[in-house]
């Protein structure tokens, strides 16, 4: 039953795509999916392409793997590396959530956090990568990445029985997982698994839209400022910008922005209609399809998924601030039934 | 391909069980095996329990559960019922860390924080559902919960081909789980489908040992503190003792008490071992298992399976202090190589 040698294992998982009956109803779709990539072994979707880094770091017997991240490749490298016995130089921007640093610290990598901008860490990364010789993890520089990344896609399709969505949904910043999900589809549809491409909407929070923005204008894309609660997307010097713009074209797919309100928003869409719960850049692809339904660019006969790509866990300052804090009683049924009263419940 | 009328779904997951050999190592065992139930839908064992829960509360048409809960119990509830269209009333004692208090109000539940211990929040808990008719998911109380929790030895035991291992580790707390893990296993000893039947190795933090006090000075329970930083099992008054102490006298296993420095080593040694984050109580079983390893009463051949039971992004501020803080560094190359030097890195 085991294996004479038993080797480490990689952290890799399934995620659950759910038909989220209840949500669509809200929204008016009568198709709608959610993939809760927040149910993956650290908790993002970034695990599908750390798997892929550190399995190409083993093979090619580097011991130290590095890379920038908003957090959660940084936490999905951290996991794996661990399980694996490699060692890790993580560079996030000062602003990464606790909840993220915090998996990394366990997960016993050496965590630099850089007093700047995503693209400050980005950089910093970049030279000490260069200095150290260490395998360098930053998806937007390392090919392999994609392949990982673009599972969530075969996962989806097979979900769906292998009859492609109408629409693919998912928030955009460093523009890797835009073009891995683009990917992965064109993958099926090549081999002949699937026999349509969905569209693609790219979904990024309008206080750090440089992709949305040039999709919308239709030009090329300019850098911008890295301003909105959805840290994972805060992004303001893409990385992947070229590849994800030609993913959302090719798709025939487009762009849209929302704002930091319209996300806490989203969080408490779908946690209260279908249970799951999303950081802010996992649900800004939800607030993005809330949009377009209305004005209309999405019937309500399509099939549509959403991918939700972080755990709220992640991020809990947000998620307080997305749903308000609880009714404190002491333990008396009198003070029960008087504060409930006050708020005409039960 | 889909059902004409499309139904809600519960939030059912399959946790992975990883071979964790780098931990094995460090603990001197060869077979040890992790089962991480913090990838579960809403991060915690409870929601096997959960969802039979509110599946019952369909059948009976209830439209509102209520529970009392450390956390875990509650925000899979809430999460499950939020999924299915269910109110839900939920207690928690007003020291649940702020994870599991975000995930209760993003799902939508009418939060009551009381402001005493677990047992107020109980007895809160259970006279307000008497007041209101509320379904109850009181897990001590509710004996449909243990079918629900017991599938994590029914999916430990197929993750091993049907082969048992001889020792299942776990944290107790209300007693609840141990006891449900205790019924699969004789579920599938009973039908033939496994040979024999582990012995269960169950672990309390030393500041609220009630049950492990109970088994080692071979009496019967009394009433304790709750003084640790392992909220979830912060018990005092187990609701579910009785079959808590004759599940681990049954199995000829054990119990075990460790202290909050022992839990906070067992995080980082799971964490940098095997890129697995638990809460302080979901690792509680470890720490307890790293002492029975030191004392030899488990060997270093016998095949050996800990349940962690929530995931730590439940309780980031538990895991700072276990794991502390990043390296600061402006975006200065010089200023970098500094920092890491200090440290003798890399």
């Amino acid at each position: 039953m085991e294996p004479s040698t038993p080797r480490p294992q990689l952290r890799v998982g399934l995620s659950p795509l759910y038909r989220t009956v209840n949500l669509g109803e809200q929204l008016g779709l009568n198709h709608l999916y959610v993939k809760d990539d927040g149910q993956n072994p650290t908790a993002s979707l970034k695990d599908r392409a750390s798997v892929i880094a550190v399995m190409k770091a083993v093979e090619e017997k580097m011991t130290t793997i590095a890379c920038s991240s908003t957090g959660n490749a940084a936490s999905s490298l951290a996991g794996n590396a661990a399980a694996m016995g490699l060692k890790t130089f993580i560079f996030v921007p000062g602003r990464a959530p606790q909840g993220k640093v915090a998996q990394l610290l366990i997960f016993g990598a050496n965590v630099i956090s850089v007093q700047g901008s995503y693209s400050d860490a980005f950089q910093l990364s970049a030279e000490a990568i260069e200095r150290w010789g260490w395998y360098n993890r930053n998806a937007a520089i390392n090919p392999y990445l994609m392949e990982g990344k673009k599972t969530v896609s075969l996962e989806i399709a097979e979900q769906l029985a292998w009859d492609a969505p109408d629409w693919v949904v998912v928030s955009v910043g460093d523009g890797c997982i835009i073009s891995g999900v683009w990917k992965g589809f064109q993958d099926l549809y090549r081999v002949g698994w699937i026999d349509k491409l969905p569209k693609l909407l790219g979904v990024q929070a309008a206080g750090c839209s440089p992709l949305a923005d040039a999709i919308l204008e239709d030009r090329a894309w300019r850098p911008a400022e890295e301003n909105t609660i959805a840290d994972s997307i805060a992004v303001g010097v893409p990385r992947n910008a070229e590849k994800a713009l030609r993913a959302v074209r090719e798709s025939k797919g487009t762009m849209v922005t929302v704002s930091d309100e319209e996300i806490l928003s989203a969080m408490r869409l779908l946690g209260r209609t279908s249970g799951i719960f999303g950081e802010p850049a996992g649900v800004t692809g939800l607030a993005g399809l809330k949009t377009l339904v209305e004005r209309g660019v999405i019937g309500s006969d399509e099939r549509v998924v959403v991918i939700v790509t972080g755990n709220g866990l992640k991020d809990v300052k947000n998620a307080i601030t997305a749903a308000g804090e609880p009714i404190k009683v002491e333990p008396s049924m009198d003070q029960l039934v008087a504060e409930l009263k006050k708020r005409q419940l039960p």
